[in-house]
């Protein structure tokens, strides 16, 4: 073991390595929450593509399972190394390496967080527009996950804004895959094969990502329903009505009162329509200009009327901003209240009716609770679950999956199978499909060096 | 042979299979100018997903090399078939299965054609926003190919727009992938993979498609400029506007001049004005808006003329149609001008001035001609190639490959690799990557069946 640790330490410095009691606790889990820590027996710190290369090559001859790390942030423990394993922790690689506005891409190393390509790119009046709740994630990780969050509505997910990547295979070639542009067509996609690999195919050493002009006028609308289905039921004719909004979420009351006690959030909506209410919605608008964006605002308040909102608030600039702030802490906000897991099933949007109704006879009967809110816009259903039996839970799940999946659905619209999925993604998924992916991970990691036990494995 | 006819016979019908001299001139090629046809053995017509599964083991069994082909307007050869081979034609399989408004898809048939699915969705509203320059093309061999098209620069390409496939795979399993949704984290993106796959790695049966509302006003604005470097120029501020064109175009003089003649276009332009330009630019702008519509145009004459624009004339309706698909017909032109071959290099936007102005150098150092029009917004630029001489005309198109890819651009923008460029492919592409791509077509057809002699075959 010391003579792989030197191995390792051989290539990206001694000060870039730890083994031992040296590897601290953050490197042992992600933010999952059933996935018991596990302490790597080394962490690198690499600081270029050759560097990880060369970890690749050495790993894969002393048969050691690696697992790269971005910020930690992800939910379904793919981040979680082995215990045995080496984890490539992308922290030193954490610069913007461009801006370029003439191409509308920047070109980022994969340990940039969020927030930092948020700022950088803000100086250009461009942003990046994928946005999960946790602005702390790096871009590796994201493209490891395929990452979504509430801007996904209007922007899509990541693998609708990432157009190039420069990537490290396990057999240690660096190769380059796409471009700063949106198109080519020159045999097999590997970019959009390597997101949401959760780190089992290649690891991304540099991303070009595509940027939009920032659009400077936004508003925010909260619509409060009497009934979810109702607001269920609102969503499509929102999106077929051309305002294409950036952001569609809804959040059922319980999960309201949770995040605003929790946020000190005040939206002012008086006690009686708050009272019955069962869901609201939560409409982002933006616009170029200022004047279209209050049409739009007025156009969409008239539709949500007409859809059966009890009121309509548009919120004033903080109170938005607080609003979305807390929408996306909702995962922590589930977690500080207790919950056992937190799942986030995605299915075609018509069917978040019938889907959450199932969910409730299914949480019901097995004397569990499942609370939530979501990307309404996309289908994609994030439940807080609370049910501490560990067996009941996973029959529980099993059960919602199933039921989502039968739906058109996916077990998981953004968190990924990780860990902490896996054995309900092997159980309910068609065997055709995984036998499949497995001769694909074959095909990139003939050793089976990359994040083994991940997804599949 | 005899044997293996009857066995695809009694899969898709007597009467729905072709062989020896019953099969047509037209299964003998696509419209890839280079790419000398070759009849198939057979070519069978099947009616459902499960006719397709048992032709593929069928003629696994037999070892029938496989080739798939839905309206054969593609430019690469990709669906030319063996002349031992069977084709597949999806022309049977052609319905609209279903326009889900709720979701905003469509779910259709391979051999549904552009145009039909245009026509059908017109009447909800919607529109499926990939218009690459044929609408006679099937929906699967636009998935085969990722096709483009003008629209991509508001809509992005095939890959951007599809959410589901139902597959065969030539091992006989049928699969779904993807849903009625855009968002899914379940491990390794089929979809995507399939996509662009040129018919070597499945046989796409079912397609979700994205839709769009369909917007009810639009404009055409054309703007002659000077100097070719400046309209490229305009290119960037353009699409940083926030003016969103869904056409951002490029024509030669030269090719203005055969497309105007060729499709009997006036379009208002001075002979003072045509004479001292050098390349046009056509915006597209669109809105649901009237009002707004209008405001959009001003400010983009405004901006045209800003950067450099002789002039910008708003095109009426009827001339505004004729112009876009004489432009769509530019193929077509350059084909009956005698072009020897047509291209689609693709380089970040930024890089067209400097790739055409090397364009220019390297065709006449050749004695050849290389003229055109493209996607301006993609930096997606087609050019007729002149230049009688196979071998010549080879390296030719190998120093302009060879340029564009320094540029950080590829061979193909839409058009695809097939077997008309091949060879280019094969001498230019990074070999770990096209060792990788083996490896996965190994993955998905370990018998290489599929369409084997495409890409890197």
């Amino acid at each position: 073991m010391a003579d792989v640790a030197a191995r390792f330490a051989g290539i990206v410095g001694v000060g870039n390595l730890l083994s031992g009691n040296e590897v601290g606790e953050d490197y042992a889990h992600d933010e999952s929450l059933t996935c018991e820590p596990h302490k790597p027996a080394y962490v690198a710190k690499p600081g270029s593509a050759e560097e990880v290369a060369a970890l690749l090559v050495a790993a894969a001859e002393h048969a050691v399972p690696v697992t790269a790390r971005g910020s930690g942030s992800g939910l379904s423990g793919a981040a979680r190394p082995r215990e045995d394993g080496l984890l490539i922790s992308f922290e030193r690689m954490n610069a913007v390496l461009e801006i370029d506005t003439a191409n509308q891409v920047a070109v980022v190393q994969p340990g940039v967080t969020l927030a930092q390509l948020d700022a950088e790119t803000a100086v250009a009046g461009l942003a990046y527009t994928v946005y999960p709740g946790e602005l702390s994630a790096s871009v590796g990780g994201t493209v490891g996950t395929n990452a979504g969050g509430m801007r996904a509505v209007k922007y899509g997910v990541t693998r609708n804004n990432v157009v190039g990547l420069q990537a490290v295979l396990p057999t240690g070639e660096i190769i380059r895959t796409g471009g700063r542009t949106s198109k080519v067509a020159t045999g097999y996609d590997l970019t959009q094969l390597i997101i949401g690999s959760e780190g089992t195919l290649a690891l991304a050493t540099e991303v070009i990502v595509k940027l939009y002009p920032r659009l400077p006028y936004g508003a925010t609308l909260l619509a409060p329903f009497g009934d979810l289905d109702q607001v269920m039921q609102a969503v499509p004719p929102i999106l077929a009505s051309g305002l294409a909004p950036n952001i569609l979420e809804y959040v059922d009351n319980l999960t309201m009162a949770a995040i605003s006690y929790n946020e000190k959030l005040s939206l002012g909506v008086p006690d009686e329509v708050r009272d019955a209410t069962q869901a609201y919605l939560v409409v982002g608008l933006e616009n170029r200009d200022s004047d279209r964006l209050d049409g739009d605002v007025e156009r969409a308040g008239e539709l949500l009327s007409e859809l059966g909102a009890t009121d309509v608030y548009v919120l004033d600039g903080g109170s938005a901003r607080k609003l979305i702030e807390a929408r996306e802490k909702a995962f922590w906000t589930a977690k500080s209240v207790g919950a056992d897991d937190v799942i986030d099933v995605v299915v075609p949007r018509s069917e978040m009716p019938a889907f959450l109704a199932r969910v409730r006879e299914l949480a019901t009967a097995a004397e569990a609770g499942a609370l939530g809110c979501g990307h309404a816009g996309d289908g994609n259903v994030h439940l807080g679950i609370f049910c501490k039996d560990p067996e009941k839970r996973y029959r529980l799940l099993r059960d919602i999956f199933a039921d989502g999946m039968a739906r058109g659905g996916a077990i998981s619209g953004e968190h990924g199978i990780g860990q902490s999925r896996k054995q309900h993604f092997l159980e309910l998924e068609d065997p055709a499909k995984v036998a499949l992916m497995r001769r694909v991970k074959q095909a990139f990691d003939p050793t089976d060096i990359l994040n083994p036990g991940v997804l599949f494995g």
